[in-house]
């Protein structure tokens, strides 16, 4: 199991080489990214953009070029769909987005000829190593699916399930975050939670332990679980995946942990083919590089699965 | 401007001496907070309950029980609505919960003819001194009122206006919290937050700069508000009030913060005539004391506007 994000590069240094598409390369702080990728022996990358301007902030980076495959288009939109296609055509194993813009880039994610659809909605899971746990953590869907309907949390959490198990979790703990640990029925999402949590034990949702309603205390911390009589619930104090109401609940959660605790993490797009690295430009380059660190161990699990 | 508790603790010396009301005071957590606050000449109390049980508790505790005033009342229901009514009819200043069920309370808090209702539905506010932040911060709704709607929100600010002011911040800027910074019509959330921004400029909600919809990092991170070019909003990385979107939202952030960072807290109810102490069992000793010191401050205030 990953404990870490150090467990995961090591995770990532036993599997075969992973290749690294690149939609529009020439941005500094993702070719910062990508030269770190290549030094620490996460992925290899193929470069595919203005090939000038991505020559000129390699050389001023003091990357090697020549150990990069770079493949110039200059358009926005060729670029993506050609990036795009080289993970779908097996010529490399993750996506990753450069210098566009979000809805570009993902409508060459889902472009029906090259892209990486799957026919189920796309979804999103933050990976944080947070000091005084023995465990990573998945926050799932801290950034993309506004309000998941009780069909799109299954699908949540079959996707971060098999993120956690490509982590080296057997079967993660998956806990339906809500602000009490029990249903009421005046508060849907404990309902649904519930309904989850059911689903989890007549075998519709397989792989893991789901447990729901829960409040953030009881769900991580086993002291918070003892004082509040709740150390019989499944998910008690060791939940490792923290299914989150909506979007506003995670991601204000996902920033306040990120900009108040000492935190190192990754996040890559679920849904689809093969993994997606959607970082934005507030991410540091060492979330850049776990972020694809994450994404080789899930390529891995992918091929294995296939 | 109380900067940290410290701060605040300073600031109710100044202020008239004041006095608790405790209902079901027979509670061991609840008597050393009442005793600190005591020691500390934040607030005297008047300790209404079981007499024998608080004197025993009162003794092992080392407290003076002359320096106490005793109503001696068994009966939970009964004690809370004579607990209630020393505040309902001026001889104390504040009213807290002891060992009795929160229902129970809640319903003397509400009563009709001893209690402390306003008409305006209840609301709650947690009060967080942060490492890194020059300022108390102010976070609404996390543990009261499950889904506040639009009217609800404008109390809600309202209410914490008072208290961040009887904390000595002048015009509290408020940030209603969501995920994202722009308003999107497919999340009422940020239409709602908009929308108390458009009446606070026009005069409807007064006192306070309202500025939404803000993502957390915006609100509170001048750097993060740089960086994604939205320092021209007028609550950008310095947010005193923070609304957030539901119960769900603001107690996870709640319990992250409370979990994971050194923080100090207080808290108290809003929406009632009188200051409202309704700290639960797993807050600390310094936590409780805190509330007290809050619930001070705010009776000082109220009296002033009467």
């Amino acid at each position: 199991m990953s404990k870490n994000f150090n467990d995961l590069l090591s995770k990532v240094s036993q599997c075969e080489k992973k290749k690294l598409s690149v939609a529009c390369a020439q941005d500094k702080a993702v070719l910062e990214a990508v030269k770190a990728a290549k030094e620490r022996e996460i992925a290899d990358s193929i470069l595919v953009g203005d090939e000038a301007k991505i020559r000129e902030l390699g050389a001023a980076l003091g990357m090697n070029m020549d150990e990069y495959e770079i493949i110039n288009v200059e358009d926005t939109v060729e670029a993506s769909l050609k990036a795009v296609s080289l993970v779908h055509d097996g010529k490399a194993d993750m996506y990753m987005k450069g210098l566009l813009d979000t809805k570009t880039f993902l409508k060459s994610v889902l472009d029906k000829e090259v892209g990486l659809r799957t026919g189920k909605p796309l979804s999103h899971v933050c990976v944080f190593e947070i000091p005084g746990f023995d465990r990573l953590l998945f926050l799932t869907d801290v950034a993309f699916m506004p309000y998941p309907t009780l069909e799109d949390k299954v699908n949540i959490i079959n996707y971060t399930v098999e993120v956690a198990k490509a982590c080296g979790v057997d079967c993660p703990k998956v806990a339906p975050l809500a602000a009490v640990e029990v249903v009421n029925p005046k508060m849907p999402v404990t309902v649904e939670a519930a309904e989850l949590t059911k689903m989890n034990e007549e075998g519709q949702i397989t792989g893991c332990i789901v447990d729901g309603p829960l409040s953030l205390d009881i769900a991580l911390y086993k002291e918070a679980a003892e004082e509040k009589g709740a150390l019989d619930r499944k998910v008690a104090g060791d939940a490792d995946i923290l299914l989150f109401p909506d979007i506003h609940a995670g991601n204000l959660v996902y920033k306040a942990i990120v900009h108040m605790v000492d935190v190192k993490n990754g996040n890559i797009l679920t849904g689809t083919k093969a993994p997606v690295i959607l970082t934005s430009r507030s991410d540091s380059c060492e979330a850049k590089v776990n972020s694809i660190a994450l994404a080789a161990v899930v390529a891995e699990e992918m091929k294995k699965a296939n």
